[in-house]
């Protein structure tokens, strides 16, 4: 980095080192406090401060020759208006908190990104972070967000209890639960279909000749995991199918688990001949179990993966449209911004089925 | 939601709707501005605002009486201390903005994580965004951060020219560039290497036999792209090999010009016989394009991918450590933070390949 003479410097630092351009940030570091000021503006270009604050503003009232030379000034200084002293006295800060599951999961990314356009294109900025299902933690995310007065919130529940937001709420904080509904308020929630989705999938596994299926699952406790069970639950009822309580299980959705899991109902004498997986973490272990095997086990998953259509054979799954979950919560929300004031919505996105072939492999072994 | 009677309310709003406490929104929304304030805590405790400050901020001098009374008052009216007000008095915001390519990509997804976590153990937030690999968006963005005043900046750069910084630099915004290096700049970067990592994965398609290899990578001026590019013709050109410009093909990663792109370099008389894939996009529409051939094709692809090894045969490939680049970018944002004042420095951490089947297939038709 070149500074060049006319970029500010803290008082009191040293010049910067002169050959090369390599250490402009040798010596101590620049310190907080050292930026240029409208006062600095003003004194530079010879005007008064009332008149750099119209310049900044973009208000009426100064000549093109005094706004020239403020212009200059500003460049000069590198001065930049202080956004976030200015939206404080405005009382929007023109930023939205979004409280995910897991920053580095590929389900929620689309959706993060989602979010963002739509706050984009409301002139907002997101703030994010993951809760990594831990309901303290996003407790912590959600009100550090609403100390920091974003305007509005949207959170993927990893807690039950979300009585911590009334006060939020009432203040004025737009909130879109998404994913997940919020527990113990009532609130917008933006939702896929999950009951009907598994139900759907698990009845596709019973279309193809399956009877004994396994349902592995994320924790009992989050609301998208005991939806897909009930779904699950409801295909094997509707086909008048027994359901072993040895073939369910949920938990969390570490790999060691999935794994133990899925090889405990794929052995033994009477073993599934399906999986029906919960999301796409389960998922992904599961198959790597069934590859390992001898023979062929059909599975459909819940959450598509990127590269399910080139696997042998191609992976069958529910598929939820992750961005448009958080476009549709992300629209809800600014819409509740701008004053929309009916009672709180549940929005259910639809499931869809695709069909790749894993879904459709007959039972093995029967 | 069910608002109690000690929720605050905006003043001259409705009562919340009595029955089932599901119209807790139903009339017209509250409205900003209508927060508790310490002088309503005060009020409401009897006491001074001084004494509430002081509870507010954990000083001393409060009696244990005072102190319960200012909290129950507290708990009372919902007062939750306003941050921003706070931190801007304080002159840092414990907050650090990231730009990224964008937020959907996988790629990005465990990188992202990686600086949150580093964030969080600093006590700091997450603001984030997406370049969408425009140079004036990134400029948006990272000047949108500084104006709300972030710590510190870690930047994804699309841009080639970064002096717009240079002022948010010398007014102490640490900035470190990640995954890429700042342009026209001198700052910290934290980089995978591409070069080598290339050349490693080139080479070992021609220890497999090949000798017409084709690279599909990102758009030129992006600084990975032309580093790995560079490693192929250095793996080339160590080999003897020559290499015909109609097997090299950098631009955009959309899958329409990759897959049109791998169908000219797999066409013809004299097709290559491999192709080595310059990121992780370009990846995925390629093995879409060898999935449908009749005869095997190798490839090896810069960047890991989830089902990688599930493919048959598994995908050989040159990883970089997503999550490493952006943990060690963020401790050494946060190393600058805290007055760390060594001359910029340049962080590049090694690939791996991984061999799985794909990059080892002997070349076919020859």
């Amino acid at each position: 980095m070149a500074i060049s003479a006319d970029t500010p410097r803290a008082a009191g630092s040293p010049a910067p080192a002169a050959a090369g351009g390599t250490h402009a940030r040798g010596g101590p570091p620049p310190r907080y406090g050292t930026r240029p000021t409208m006062k600095d503006v003003a004194a530079r270009a010879g005007v008064g401060l009332k008149t750099v604050s119209r310049v900044v503003n973009g208000e009426p009232g100064v000549t093109p020759d005094t706004e020239r030379r403020v212009q200059e000034a500003i460049t000069a200084l590198g001065f930049r208006r202080n956004d976030s002293a200015r939206i404080l006295r405005k009382g929007r800060t023109a930023s939205v908190g979004l409280v995910l599951e897991d920053l580095a999961d590929p389900f929620y990314a689309p959706l993060n990104r989602a979010v963002e356009e739509v706050a984009r294109s409301h002139g907002a900025l997101l703030i994010n972070g993951s809760s990594a299902e831990d309901p303290e933690r996003e407790r912590e995310l959600a009100l550090a967000f609403c100390a920091r007065r974003v305007d509005g919130l949207i959170v993927i529940p990893a807690g039950g209890d979300h009585r911590y937001l009334e006060p939020e709420i009432a203040a004025g904080v737009a909130t879109v639960f998404v994913d997940r509904p919020a527990g113990l308020i009532d609130a917008d929630a933006v939702l896929s279909d999950s009951y009907g989705g598994a139900r759907e999938g698990v009845a596709h596994l019973i279309a193809h000749g399956h009877r004994r299926i396994g349902f592995i699952g994320d924790r009992p406790r989050i609301h998208t995991a005991a939806e897909r069970l009930r779904g699950y639950r409801a295909a094997m009822a509707d086909a008048a199918l027994p359901v072993d309580e040895n073939w369910v299980s949920l938990g969390p959705t570490a790999p060691e688990r999935v794994r133990a899991e899925a090889e405990r109902m794929l052995a033994g004498p009477r073993p599934v001949t399906a999986l029906f997986t919960g999301n796409n973490r389960v998922t992904v272990t599961a198959l790597r179990v069934i590859a390992r095997l001898p023979r062929s086990v059909a599975l459909v998953g819940f959450d598509d993966l990127e590269l399910a259509d080139l696997l042998s054979p191609g992976v069958t799954v529910v598929a939820q449209d992750a961005a448009r979950l958080g476009r549709t919560a992300a629209e809800l929300l600014f819409r509740r911004l701008e004053g929309a004031g009916e009672a709180p919505r549940r929005v259910e996105l639809p499931t869809r089925l695709i069909v790749r072939g894993s879904g459709e492999l007959p039972p093995a072994g029967d």
